[in-house]
């Protein structure tokens, strides 16, 4: 990544989790459209996927447009069923600035994709969160109360009436997040809500973490599924240690973890004092990526 | 680095921290052995330089010997005055498996290139570490137990008379491991010695962590100089928060810290369990190692 050069990353979610061809044609098109698709990942009990890709600004714009395009064509949201809340075929097209472009500049991007998913598909569109055009739209859960079968905010551009099988688009430009998802060795839910309500920090847990208790039916289990919003504020590993002492005091054991899509290398590895207070500490002091930088090493 | 291509690093000491142009001109010589120079740098107080460089067995073994060459004709041991105990121009040279090589190979490695120093330049040679040909020398500070000027052990090639102004070699085979120090906020030796005896392992404090307190003269200020021989043991922030707590205690702060040579990633961002337990967690998911692997992305 050159400083300057406008990096976008687009992390669209569809709402089809379990037919691996639909899914594969949506992540052909976006590569189609010109972004460098970074990972495909589908849930079946969510029945739902998420595809990561990323590009320069244009061929971003355009790859997300393909992609929900596609996702019309291929995903009839009256048949669908899942464990996730959902409006659209392709439910949620978030923009994150990566390197070289603003927040505002993935905004502006998201009403230009915006407008052609209304003008040229006739799916309505809602806008959120940095892109959002009234304060109560800043807010996913807000814009998707109610869900594909009775939506209760007007879209911004069309409706009221959706489109019949492809639903809304909710479209909108954010900051990275870390969305991190902990399995418990327990199949009752109840254990994961009430961790949950004491991990987030609407419950007044830890700060920039939003956290559901859930039921994975294919793998009997209940999950703590996080959404980390500032992972220098809460790190994973902190949000993984508050949710690891809640369980124990419910008697339940931590099985394991899962992050949807990708991971920024700050969140994984946030360097301690014992580094931050190092001098000329640097990717040249680790020897792995030295190594990398002299050509005639294996 | 590709497994199976054997690469082995070489991190010798020299006595000479002063002097720049003695020590680019031992830099020069390891670069024409063939061996790639990773990392130079030196310390006024210690008067002592640390060479890091790596490459196949041939080139290091090729290199090594060119730079005890060379300091042998630049340095005079019988000038040399610094903080650290020395036994020659040339050191300690020991040899690091990094990949594609075991310890017990870079042994080997040592012993030829001891005997090729010992023949073709008549400086005495001691084996330490994994090249030990007795029990007794395998830990450095016995061998060294005198210093130059009255070493107590017999070399294991030449002696016992050493070289008049080289001294002699120690050379070695060893583990990776970290040379950390931190530097305190006092000038008192007393208080960097006492924490050192207490974190080190040898007085019950953390595994696989030597210590040292000494005085910077330069800077005039304490030290606490530790060598972490297993930092999946004892990594070095694990260091740094014992020798924090320990100067809590004597009233006095951590100024900053210092590496020498190269450290590998896995000591500076070990893994939380958040991570070790991820499904599919690996450079895949981490944002910019896979944007690195997409070769059309800015």
């Amino acid at each position: 990544m050159l400083a300057g050069i406008p990096l976008v990353e687009c992390v669209p979610n569809f709402s089809e989790g379990r037919d691996w061809p639909k899914i594969d044609a949506i992540a052909a098109e976006i590569a189609q459209g010109g972004a460098a698709v970074l990972r495909v990942e589908a849930d079946a009990d969510h029945n739902r996927s998420v595809i990561t890709f990323a590009g320069d600004p244009r061929a971003v714009s355009e790859s997300a447009f393909r992609a929900v395009a596609k996702a019309a064509e291929v995903i009839d949201l009256r048949l669908h069923r899942g464990m996730h809340p959902r409006a659209g075929a392709a439910d949620v097209i978030p923009f994150v600035p990566i390197s070289g472009i603003s927040l505002a500049e993935c905004a502006e991007i998201a009403h230009q994709v915006g407008a052609r998913i209304w003008t040229s598909l006739q799916i309505p569109v809602y806008f959120y969160e940095a892109a959002a055009l009234r304060p109560e739209a800043e807010r996913l859960e807000n814009v998707r109360r109610g869900q594909f079968e009775g939506l209760q905010m007007i879209p911004d551009l069309g409706g009221p009436a959706l489109h019949p099988s492809a639903g809304a688009a909710i479209v909108g430009a954010r900051r990275l997040l870390v969305a991190f998802n902990i399995n418990l060795n327990t199949a009752d839910p109840g254990v994961a809500r009430r961790i949950a309500a004491r991990v987030r920090a609407a419950g007044g847990g830890l700060p920039h973490v939003k956290a559901l208790g859930i039921f994975l039916p294919s793998r009997n289990l209940a999950q703590v599924s996080m959404n980390l919003t500032d992972t220098d504020i809460t790190s994973p590993q902190q949000a993984f240690d508050a949710v690891e002492a809640e369980a124990r005091n419910e008697g339940v054991s931590i099985r394991n973890t899962e992050l949807i899509g990708l991971i920024p290398e700050s969140a994984v590895t946030p360097l301690g004092a014992a580094f931050r207070l190092c001098e000329d500490f640097g990717d040249h002091r680790i020897l792995e990526r030295r190594l990398k930088t002299v050509p005639r090493l294996p």
